[in-house]
C-alpha cells in the first residue's frame, strides 16, 4: 500500500524527512509519495483541496496522511477515515473532508490507542508522532479497528458551492496555482448546455468572453476562462501569471453570466 | 526503469504527486525520481538544461518525462525520443531537444494512440493525462511503437554555441543556479590549450583573471572563474551570490580572452 | 539500507537529481529518501542541526549523506563517519558532527580511495563525484574501510550550550522553521524541576511568562513558550509567524528566568 504525504511543513526543515524515517522505521518496505509539503502554512481548505484534486488519480488501497494541524496537541481529534478501500489519516478538522463528496465513510477511527504513537508523545509534532507511525503500522496490515476507537462523525468543511439565479451564477477565486492560474468554485458542469462562446466571466473590472479550450488559444495575451483539469472554471493568461496581472487573492469574487 | 520527472509545476500544488499517482495506478512497482520541479514557469530552454546535464548520470533504460509544456492543448505534439536504450516523453517544443547533442534519435513515436491515455482527456494537463500514463505502461513493458505513429523530426532548440574569433570568445550567461553560481556557454575544452592563468573572463565591467581549479580559491571574496560540473565556464564568488553581487541575469554576455 | 541526502542545493536546479541518478546507477535498488534540500545556502550549523534532529527517527543501518560544502574541491577532507550501525557521509567541515552527542565514532574514514569516486572526478560538485557513489557503494555492502584510510578525528562543531547562572539562563535563537516558530538552544531537560507556570522567557522586549503545552494554547495571538518536537524551549505564535511579528534572526539573545 502506497503512503502519500501532504503537509504544510514546507521544503526548508528536515520535518517531512523526519516522518518518512518513522515510516521507514516502523515498515521498511513501504512506498512513501509526496503530494506536496507547500500548502499554505495552517491553510486547511487548501490542504482539503489538494487532497480532493488528487486522490480519484490514486490507486485503491492508498493511504493518504495529511497534515495541517493548527490545532496539534489540543482538542481536536486525530482521525483515520476509510472511504472503500482508501485511507485518509490527519487531524479532524475539516482537512480530511472534501474527499467525502458524494460518498459516504465506510469507518472513522479516532486514533486514541496510544501503543501505535511514538513515545514519548509531542504536543507539537503529531505527525510524527501519530499520524505517521498510525499510517507504518496500518501499511504493515494492522487493521484499522486496533487505532482506536470508532466515531461516527468528523469535522466537514463545507463545499464553497457558488450562488446561482436564472442566468447569473456568483463564485469566487478558490485556490491560485503556482502558474499564477485562478481557480473558481464554479464547476464545468454548471455550465454545460450554454454555448460556450456566450459566456462571460467576470472579475473586478475585467470582462472574459467565451471559454477557451486550452491555453495557446490566448497568445493574444488577454485573459482567458477555460475549464481546467480539476473539473473548474478558471481564469488564465497565457504565459503569464493571471494573478499577478489582475492582483487577484483567494475569496474575490467572480460572477459568470450565462446566455439566454 | 526508473521515470524520472521533471516540471515547472513549483512545489505548492499537487500536481507533481498526481503525477506520480497516475504512474502507480498504471505500474503499481515503477521507480519514480524527481529531477526538479522548480523549472521556471513556461522556461524550454531551462527544462532542456536540466535534462541535457543530468541524463548522463541515470542508468541506461531510464524514461524521462519532461512537463514544460506552455503549448498544451494546442498544436504541438506530444512526443517519445528514443535514444539507444533511453527514454524521453514529454512535448515537441524542443524540451527534449537538448540531450540529442552529439546523438541520433533512435527513434521518435508521436503520442497519437489515445488507448494509451487518461479518459477525459484534459486540454490543460497533459502531463496528467498523456505523459505519466504514456511513461507507466512503457515503464511496465509496452513497446513504444504502440504509442503511436513514428515521425522523423522533432522541435530542435539550438545549442546557444559562442561566436570565437582568434583569440576572444563572445558567450553569453546560459543558466544561474540556486546560489547565484552564473554558467555561460563557453565550455571547458573550448579553452584547453591555453595557460589557465592567462585566461581572461569580461562580464560586465568586471574582469575575471585566470582560472580557479575550486570554489575555495576564491576566498578573497573577489569574483573567480572556474569549470563547472556541466563542463562550463562558471562565474562564482565563495560563499556569495554571484549574480545577485554582479546583478546579471540570463543572457548577459561574456566575453573571454585567450592569451596569444 | 535506505539512503538519506539533505542538501543546500534546493529546488531549483536538478542537483539532488543528478545525485540519485549516480546512485541509482550504481544500485538500481537502492531506497533513497530526502531529508531536506532547503538548508539556507552554505550554512554548515543548519545542516548540522537537520541531521542531528532527524537520525533518531530513521531505523538502524541507513547512510545519512549532507552535502553542505562551501569547500569543496580544497583542502577540507571527504569523509564517512560510522556509529554503531549508522553511517554519515560528508565533508569533513562539522556538518556530521553533531550527531556525535552522547555517543563516540565506531570509525571515521577519509574517503581517499578514487576507485569509488566518478572520473574524471569535479572540483565543485563532490556531492555527484564522491559522496553519492561512495553511499550508493556502501549500500550495496562495500565494507566502509574499503573508502580510504581510517581517520581518529573529525572537525567538530561545539553545541552552542547556553550560559547559566543560579536562576537565569542565556541563550539564543538556534533555529527558525518554515513556520517563523523561534527555536533556542535551551533544552527542555535544562528546564525540568522548575514550575512551568513561573518560568519567564525573554527576547527583546517582549517577556512570555509560563511554558505552554501546545500551539492551540496562544489562541489569544500572544506568544508562548514551548517545548518543542526537538526537545528545544521554543517561542511560537499561534496560527502565525513569531520570527516576522518579532522581528528576530538566528543568533539573537533570549534570556530565562527561573522561579526562585
Amino acid at each position: 500500500m502506497t503512503i502519500t504525504l501532504t503537509t504544510d511543513f514546507g521544503y526548508a526543515d528536515p520535518f517531512v524527512g523526519i516522518l518518512k524515517g518513522v515510516i521507514l522505521g516502523i515498515h521498511a518496505e513501504a512506498r512513501i509519495v509526496d503530494l506536496t509539503h507547500g500548502i499554505p502554512a495552517q491553510n486547511i481548505l487548501a490542504g482539503a483541496l489538494a487532497l480532493w484534486s488528487s486522490v480519484h488519480y490514486f490507486p485503491l488501497e492508498t493511504i493518504h496522511v495529511v497534515v495541517v494541524d493548527p490545532g496539534v496537541g489540543g482538542d481536536r481529534r486525530p482521525i483515520l477515515l476509510q472511504i472503500d478501500s482508501n485511507y485518509f489519516i490527519g487531524p479532524d478538522n475539516g482537512v480530511l473532508s472534501l474527499v467525502l463528496e458524494d460518498r459516504q465513510p465506510t469507518r472513522i477511527v479516532h486514533l486514541s490507542n496510544d501503543a501505535y504513537h511514538l513515545q514519548p508523545k509531542s504536543r507539537t509534532f503529531h505527525g510524527r508522532d501519530v499520524f505517521a507511525p498510525v499510517a507504518a503500522h496500518l501499511s504493515r496490515g494492522t487493521p484499522p479497528e486496533r487505532f482506536g476507537d470508532s466515531i461516527h462523525e468528523l469535522v466537514r468543511l463545507p463545499w464553497p458551492t457558488p450562488d446561482r439565479t436564472e442566468n447569473v451564477i456568483s463564485g469566487e477565486i478558490l485556490y491560485i496555482d503556482g502558474f499564477g492560474n485562478l481557480f473558481t468554485n464554479v464547476r464545468g458542469r454548471d455550465l454545460t448546455g450554454f454555448a460556450d462562446k456566450e459566456i462571460v466571466v467576470r472579475l473586478g473590472r475585467m470582462e472574459v468572453r467565451g471559454l477557451s479550450l486550452n491555453y495557446s488559444e490566448g497568445q493574444s495575451g488577454n485573459f482567458i476562462a477555460v475549464i481546467n483539469s480539476w473539473g473548474l472554471l478558471e481564469i488564465a493568461v497565457y504565459r503569464n501569471n493571471a494573478a499577478t496581472l489582475s492582483d487577484t487573492s483567494i475569496g474575490d469574487r467572480v460572477g459568470i453570466v450565462l446566455p439566454a
